[in-house]
């Protein structure tokens, strides 16, 4: 008798099968005859109906053991199902409990727990209909990903996690170390010895592999990273966390035009592939969470994106008969009101605005011949606003040298970088993509951490 | 005209194809009628020829600039080589060349250079045969690892970089802050005052993402992580890194039978994989690194698993006509010299030894019913030694706090570990692979700096 995924259940059990299934009990229902339980074995949103007839050995028992949470190996028969919303269902000949939940103590019972709540145990909260959907809808994510790139022979890199240099001089660095902070070492001067440090100098938590793909893209052409980086960013918002997972995709003998292709390529594969896979989640977030996700996929999959430049961008916004609370003005970065208006109301659908202004960018951007913008993209989506940054890179080494200096760091610290346009370099460009952003706008979740599982934020490592 | 990567045109191009190619020069031979250029693309380890005749435009010019290292794009006509080992050669009609590489400067030239001298240009190693392999490998094994869990319904579980919790007690961590470490701030007994530290608490990088697997796999049934784990401890060998990827499946559900069968097929399904992904760049390590590495992959992927418990491994060593280093002894912990004799002598094919000494094994481990042994088992293989080690999870609340308990740990810390055993617990088991060790076993390469892309280890964290 094999052991079969409830998922698989639902979509191909038969009638009259003999199966055998393994989960967490949901919920229990007497009644005077018999008893139902609903089973989740985490394969699927739904849960497996599961019929007790009181002439299941140790009935009275089992009926008092499966309450909410605890975890059984049902043996039994499908048999079509006369309730709505299943088509089959599952009478018991046996029933055996493998650990109990005392409903005294389980803080997950039936009735419905806030976000909040839910976050004070996040070793349980996967357990729940809403958080078990985003870890199911992430993972398809997660895979899509590595699909779209891997089926275009795109390399996945393992960028270093800790790190010595500062790639966008933003800042807000965790620092690594296993020096012993309560005896930290000195040098004469009465500052900190990093010398003495693991690695012999102060090192951090990435913020992004950018750089290191670059490397990478001037061997292989096509390369991605796919990796956790890290802020130390004191942000208490719905929209930030201190650990998140980024997807850094670089392409050697690419411009922006191609930067931009590649963009619109991916989006639209990932949307469309979890939609392919996790339907049942995704109407779950169209109906509980937000009733708008499913016209947002569909925007974003069957439009061709817009493409504008950030100038042109600004001449649409100046003349937009709407009073924005930033004001409107060639040189500032746009707000989230302007990239709305841009997409939400202008376009109707995803929009990408290209070539900003060179105050406003970081230095690897390449100069356009205007000498005052940047080859840089952001794709802007409705509903969900910036989901992708990315650039052409600076290739010409006395440009990028250039803007090192102009913005106050250091060139020998860039020497490596540097390298790559001393020997063979070309064209090249990428972007980034916050992959926690994908799925809180994929699932409609509202705050961030609820789509991961477990979620860094100020105060807060918890599990 | 379609740019094309070089793998594809090597299998699949025809004479009179007329196509463009990418890439950089590897090698330029001047002859007195024409010229030669090997380029390189990174798509595979073969380059392809290229024939510059006189009539290409500015042909002096181009000649004097594509010198190794220099990005290229060619145009022309695929013709039949009749130089050995390649099919095709390509005839060209320009040559654009993007970006030189000054001989006199430029550190990748023709001859050979030592693995250490290469790690001192991590920015350009990748630009070489080997480390090329290597990284064109590790995509194949790492792609290879998420199709083997996706086809099989394991969900990808990111579990937490940064940690409040010490996994194993295993020590050897490092301190993730974001205090000032020339000002830390102190408590009233002038020790490091937490509190005001980032996560307000001391904070680590993870050394294990299983705690938080087992707690999805009570929600999914079957589930992995991969993701970057950390030591910090001071080795400086060839099978040591900082920082590396990790691979650690978790089943509920299943017994150390289950775990095995999973361990073995797993294996087989990469190696499979690898050598049929990347046949090119396997025939290259056999011929240049490790004579065995194909005799390797299929020793693991053609034999069935020898299986044998612990005690029966101390039985075998015990009455083996041999002299070992360190004295066999039921209790201590199997050396690399006993491993060794078990797969490559005795059974000359991978082995699983299970049921260990419960001192020498971790406290997360079941305990067996003769109170003596845990349901442990490491897969050991011929030329390889462990590559796996996993173990079924103590899921009895009670003895899991003795076992706490006994190991000096504190069961408070671990509170929402052992709720996993108060509400549903279920049979579970997993294992944890180290990837590097898995890329550096399967190209036969001698040092693991050289398969990960840039290493971090004591005093090195360039790059």
């Amino acid at each position: 008798m094999q052991k079969k995924p409830i998922a698989q259940l639902l979509r191909t059990g038969q009638p009259d099968e003999t199966v055998t299934i393994q989960g967490w009990v949901r919920t229990k229902r007497e009644l005077k005859e018999f008893a139902f339980m609903e089973v989740n074995d985490g394969s699927c949103l739904a849960n497996l109906q599961v019929i007790l007839n009181p002439d299941v050995p140790d009935y009275q028992t089992t009926l008092q053991r499966v309450n909410t949470g605890a975890s059984v190996e049902v043996a039994g028969v499908l048999v079509p199902s006369p309730g709505k919303g299943q088509r089959i269902e599952l009478r018991a000949n046996s029933v055996q409990v493998y650990g109990e939940a005392d409903p005294a103590t389980y803080p997950l019972q039936k009735k419905r727990h806030s976000f909040e709540f839910l976050r004070t145990i996040g070793h349980l909260r996967s357990r729940t209909n809403t958080i078990g959907a985003v870890l199911r809808v992430r993972n398809a994510c997660a895979n899509a990903i590595h699909q779209f790139f891997q089926e275009r022979g795109f390399l996945w890199i393992h960028s270093p996690i800790i790190t010595a240099s500062d790639c966008e001089g933003a800042g807000e660095l965790f620092t690594v170390t296993n020096l012993n902070l309560n005896e930290i070492p000195k040098t004469e001067d009465q500052l900190v010895d990093f010398s003495q440090d693991f690695f012999g100098r102060q090192a951090y938590l990435t913020v992004s592999g950018q750089l290191q793909a670059e490397v990478m893209a001037m061997t292989f052409g096509n390369v991605y990273t796919f990796g956790p980086t890290f802020r130390a960013e004191n942000s208490n918002t719905s929209r930030h966390l201190a650990e998140f997972w980024m997807v850094e995709p670089e392409m050697a003998f690419c411009d922006l035009q191609g930067d931009m292709d590649l963009a619109e390529e991916f989006l639209k594969y990932v949307f469309s592939s979890v939609l392919e896979n996790c339907p049942e989640d995704m109407e779950f977030f169209n109906k509980r969470i937000d009733n708008s996700v499913l016209a947002t996929a569909d925007n974003i999959i069957n439009n061709q994106f817009e493409r504008i430049t950030y100038t042109d961008a600004i001449a649409q916004l100046e003349k937009a008969d709407r009073k924005f609370e930033y004001p409107v003005e060639w040189g500032t970065d746009l707000q989230s009101e302007h990239e709305r208006y841009l997409a939400e109301e202008l376009f109707q659908k995803p929009v990408i605005v290209s070539d900003y202004p060179v105050g406003i960018k970081a230095f690897y951007m390449r100069l356009n011949e205007d000498g005052k913008t940047v080859a840089a993209m952001d794709v802007l989506a409705p509903k969900i606003g910036e989901i992708i940054g990315g650039s052409q890179r600076e290739e010409r080494l006395d440009v990028l040298q250039q803007r090192i200096q102009n913005q106050g760091m250091n060139p020998e610290e860039f020497w490596w970088y540097l390298d790559l346009r001393r020997y063979g370099t070309v064209a090249h460009a990428g972007f980034g993509l916050g992959f926690e952003r994908l799925v809180q706008f994929m699932t409609g979740m509202g705050n961030i951490r609820d789509v991961i599982p477990f979620p860094r934020t100020p105060l807060s490592a918890e599990f």
